[in-house]
């Protein structure tokens, strides 16, 4: 690394703690938008290690998180956030007090008090990178996941402004546009434009699982009308989304509330035969849409660009 | 058109009645797939007429509807469910008795009574199509739509054994796979493959969309977490949603009704802080995803490929 180099990048020493989907989208990232920066990286899981290694995720794979922590001025936490407490503690007695601790947990209040909990006196700041696929794992991740996505800061009320900076520069290095807020807010945005989906979506591909006049190869084969996207959704990883209602418990019984009135009120309408309550509600939702494309938050292009109408050979031909 | 040309097609000549996102695919897949059939249509819009005809969709475009179906021996009613009796009036008077009447309506034994109630003593074999998009008009519809795509057939207890198959080539010749079962099962599949699906869109975007404490502008920012899933959905054509919920009002009330159940379990789970029970449910819902991908009926790429998050300059690397 070259002193102009290393002049210009927020951190040195990056210590990723979790190598999956998140963890080795940051890690890539790192390797691949701030060159010169040192990548350490620990995953509970063997066998993750393992492959980490292989692919050559960081410039070392530690057996322990103490020593994967060590040396580094950046720690982000990359595990589901139910462990976020149980990760912190193992990396506790190793971490220097200079160190900036992160992480990229899906809920922001219980995984600061957890954080707060496990390193008292040290420097935490929790994030929350708005940006994910429904896999897992080391090879799920791509340096580009975090590019023209939101990564949302939750920093304590009397955070240092110099670490605040460094940590915003950190994700804006990789192309994410970062927005500060409190973790309770945070919470309640995202038990709405996140949560909730997910919620639902686990719903209904169990209750599609489990009819009796309809069969299972019957609900694959017509999929394509809608409930293929709810599928994607209901793929995602169990145990980060179990963390997430454990840890959100609230914003998502309130959200829920909400979403179970609404639906009720549509149920009412459909039951009366009230057409025009129907087309009324189904034009207001429209428009919300053309926002999420025009602020770069979606592919525009129709059925997002599927390519399985074109698979048999020929290319789709549109207009 | 020369001899063996139009011996080998299932019709000489198809009527086209609605020139929307479904009219306009048949048109250009007949086009496309079929050379040689004449191709008319009519679309009770004058806009829409003047811009099939502009982009050449058909060899003839009608002004009324009778004149469209004069001579054809297929016609194919691609309006709206609630509109399916109408269009079928509009043309009675000039519909040959050895003509085909066919649709692509999202819903069937309501269009099935319909169109026989209007066109009483012609061959009628309903049909649906299961591929669409959230667009809408003639310059949404594509060849392609149809391919490696299931048309469900729901043909009348005493058709005609060589209608039905004229009928089946055509779809299969669009590269559809087709499917026969009775109206009433169809309904009863697509309520929970499809209808339901679109509710629960149509729900939670209005939901979110009217909150007091997370504003409009957040929930577009940080929809790339699941929300913008649904939102495509949402933005389907209202006429088309309002008319399928209140032909399939029965089927739909079920599914939601069984739907309803299984979302309180999971509340009550969230409620209780039982992780087990959400982690099981997280799992079983796993499976199914991975069929409809080996069936051929979605994306296999994560994120259904968006492109995005490559959208800023480089390409997406994975792995
Ligand atoms: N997936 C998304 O779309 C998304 C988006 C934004 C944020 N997030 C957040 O990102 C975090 C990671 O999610 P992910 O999708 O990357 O999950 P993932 O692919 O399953 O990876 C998580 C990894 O962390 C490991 N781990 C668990 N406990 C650990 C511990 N105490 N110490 C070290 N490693 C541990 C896991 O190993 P084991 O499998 O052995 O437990 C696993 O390899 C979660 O907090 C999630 O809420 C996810
Ligand atoms: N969209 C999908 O994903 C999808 C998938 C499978 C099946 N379907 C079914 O396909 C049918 C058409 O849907 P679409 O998506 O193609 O809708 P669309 O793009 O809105 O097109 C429907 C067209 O039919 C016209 N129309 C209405 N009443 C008519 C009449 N009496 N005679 C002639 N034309 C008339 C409409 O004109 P106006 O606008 O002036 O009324 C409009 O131009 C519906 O039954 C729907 O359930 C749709």
């Amino acid at each position: 690394m070259s002193d102009s180099e290393s002049a210009s990048l927020p951190f040195r020493h990056v210590a990723v703690i979790g190598l999956g989907l998140l963890g080795s989208s940051v890690a890539r990232a790192a390797r691949a938008c701030l060159p010169g920066i040192v990548i350490t990286g620990y995953d509970a899981d063997p066998a993750v290690r393992d492959r980490a290694r292989a692919i050559g995720l960081a410039d070392t794979i530690a057996n322990a998180a103490g020593e994967a922590v060590r040396g580094a001025d950046l720690v982000v936490l990359c595990v589901p956030v139910g462990a976020m407490g149980t990760a912190a503690r193992e990396l506790a007695a190793d971490l220097s007090l200079a160190a900036i601790v992160s992480d990229v947990g899906s809920s922001k209040a219980s995984v600061a008090a957890a954080l707060g909990a496990a390193l008292p006196g040290h420097r935490i700041i929790p994030a929350h990178p708005v940006a994910g696929t429904e896999q897992s794992g080391p090879d799920a991740g791509f340096a580009t996941l975090f590019r023209n996505r939101w990564c949302i800061v939750t920093p304590p009320a009397d955070v240092d402004a110099a670490d605040l900076a460094r940590l915003v520069a950190f994700w804006e290095a990789f192309g994410a546009r970062v927005e500060t807020m409190d973790a309770e807010h945070h919470d309640l945005v995202l038990a709405v434009t996140s949560h909730l989906p997910h919620l639902i979506a686990y719903t209904i591909v169990g209750t599609a699982s489990d009819l009796e006049r309809v069969t299972q190869s019957e609900v694959i084969k017509y999929s394509a009308g809608g409930f293929r996207d709810f599928t994607r959704i209901a793929a995602s990883d169990p145990t980060m989304w179990r963390d997430v209602f454990l840890n959100n418990r609230d914003a998502v019984l309130d959200m829920l509330g909400r979403f179970n009135r609404d639906l009720a009120e549509l149920e009412a309408a459909i039951r009366a035969g009230d057409g025009e309550q129907l087309f009324d509600h189904f034009t207001r939702t429209r428009a919300i849409r053309r926002s999420i494309i025009e602020m770069g938050q979606d592919d525009a292009r129709p059925d997002f660009g599927r390519a399985d109408h074109s698979r048999a050979g020929k290319e789709t031909v549109s207009g």
